[in-house]
């Protein structure tokens, strides 16, 4: 069942581990199949070394386990909030790398500072409000989701394809589950590149016709970046 | 003699090494026996890539080597203090890992800033009190052993699994020395997101109902993290 | 057709890689045949451990493509402005590489603060002003070529073989595409010690008699580095 | 001639690049034979990974070439005067590693703050003076040595094994090329986590009897660290 989508999703979870953004069991990629509304995620606490493609579990939208024999991910809830508010996403990548979960740990946005953040997210990586204690102690990994989700309110998903979710670390999103770490892997970067540049100038700024520039030539309808 | 524990102790030994939290022949780990009363520790000032399994040494809880032709390492009396005052743990990591040892030389908690710290550790990891120069000059590394002892008189050792020595470094522990080498790297990294935390955000916080709420799904009595 | 420097910038681009300089299909190296007038240069976004050297596009100095089946770096009209106006390079790199990338982010030029600075650059590594949002809107490539050469006014090009384009990354050049790599490195290098040392102390400073000496040792007419 | 030195050397400098204390071509370390009271040093500007044990060159204490057909490093002379004046060394080590550069560019001393200092070096480690213009354009090399030197008035070179030249960088030493080099890591480490540790609390400090319990189980004369 969905045999493609799990090699798919089994094999970006591992990039986010060869790439340097998770320690141990920590973090999770899922993918979603628009034609049957299942998304397909990491077991919880599985070990990136050990697992298979067949360990990859299949939900559907409300969180009922459609296959599979082990536990979905703690977070296969956050998951699925933002499956269902962003429609045109097919990937879903969640870590703890070092700099994207210090940064969220700060509780800001990351400002746009250079063409590295600009080629690929055209605002500032926003970070979520605080949760208050209720929200926490109810369904917290679904509030979590929704978190995201009204954080989005005014900023287009497709745009900024990642967020910070304060005091815990960065979720990431794509077309498909090996674009979501793509963007996971950016994220870190140019977060560790925003840190230093603030150490070296905190009054440093970016101007918007830069910035649009080079969103655009990636991203627009005349971009010409690539092949 | 216990070569089970042995190979344990020696592999959690190679683990401290393989994760980059020492250089050169720093650190230790051991395991105990709760059965015999003893415990197995790596040699003093030995190469982790020449010590084979045999060459861990077996000591009583009074220091006196039971069984092998080295000498063990010099931190053992602090290893024994913390088994005579923490019943429940099987294993101890010392390390020299930048992040941690860099903090503990600070002269520092660590506080919970984020869900990577919550996740494994209840509380702010502690830094030890000054050791007088009456106490340093005395039996040297069982004091420090005491030090680390009282600085858990009003913390639970179970939730908080380690602790910054002043001016020297981390030591950590857990149900079997894996876990112990486990907690010294969730414990390097978390410091590391702190540093960088702080120097984006010097006066961010985390509420407590998210810090519980992250503790207990990992520990709690109703824990739902994993399989 | 150029044969030689295609494998010659094809490694050059790996090397760029290699030394940790760039992510995914960031960056790019170019060579310069001066018999010709023709440039090499890596295709736009590509991967670069699929790409081969017959990949590389053959491009004259007013842009159009000689030879190749792939679109040329969206950069190249940058590379074809250096190359118009430093008569004597024959290697151009841009990467995105972390401390020098955050440095151009800070908008400021790196002081000459040690010898590993000094040995490479005779002085400090300029930041180029920022460019108005109609030369943004305007032909920005090429314009950024052109804010780098009115950089150079006063600069030897020969003596500080490199330069941070404001909020964007540094580009670096040589007598071929195998030295502009290396300058690349030295970039970055002494941009992170640069990092460093201000943080310990931003009063620092470099006396001119030694900056003079190491640049002399290694480039001067009586140099004496090397063998 | 020496063919032992000559193969200890050459791995103490292969040593140097593999943990990652230099790049290219930067950095040497030497071996003094007491007997014939000559030294075998790199040659200059030689690749690491080209480098043969035969092409270590042996240079008398006046500075001439007894054996080898490359020139010696250019650093010769700065070795030279070290020897000379620290008669019970046998082996010096020179780097441009990261922080230990930064520091030296910052001009201060790397003061103690924690056991991974006080275990290897018994006092702060000193950077050198300002060179004057006129020292600078004479004898330069051999001036560093005597900067060095002087720094060491008040010191014992056998308990402090290293310097920060000034806007330079390290140069560390021991009673083998080995152990020069095994030094040079321990200054890398330790100046990394002082960097780390005022940027958490600049007015840490570290009191005496622990300093000088740590190196005197390393290093005194009851020393009980090691087999």
């Amino acid at each position: 069942m969905l045999n493609e989508l799990k090699e798919e999703v089994y094999h970006a979870n591992l990039d986010l581990a060869d790439y340097g953004l998770v320690l141990f069991t920590f973090g999770n990629v899922s993918g979603f199949d628009h034609g049957k509304g299942w998304i397909v995620i990491k077991p919880s606490g599985m070990d990136y070394r050990r697992m298979k493609p067949r360990d990859m579990v299949v939900v559907d939208l409300e969180g009922n386990v459609v296959e599979g024999r082990l536990r979905p991910s703690t977070d296969t809830p956050t998951h699925l909030e933002l499956y269902k508010a962003f429609p045109e996403i097919g990937g879903i990548a969640h870590s703890h790398s070092t700099y994207a979960t210090a940064w969220a740990q700060a509780g800001k946005n990351i400002p746009i500072l250079g063409t590295t953040h600009a080629d690929h997210f055209s605002q500032p990586v926003p970070c979520t409000a605080v949760m208050t204690p209720e929200v926490v102690d109810g369904d917290y990994e679904r509030e979590t989701g929704r978190t995201i989700v009204s954080t989005f309110n005014d900023i287009n998903y497709l745009h900024v394809p990642g967020v910070l979710v304060r005091n815990h670390g960065p979720f990431t999103w794509g077309k498909d589950p090996k674009e979501a770490v793509y963007n996971s892997v950016i994220l870190e970067e140019l977060t560790r590149m925003a840190c230093i540049t603030l150490a070296i100038n905190p009054e440093t700024t970016m101007n918007r016709a830069l910035i649009r520039k080079h969103y655009e030539r990636k991203h627009g309808k005349d971009a010409y970046y690539g092949q």
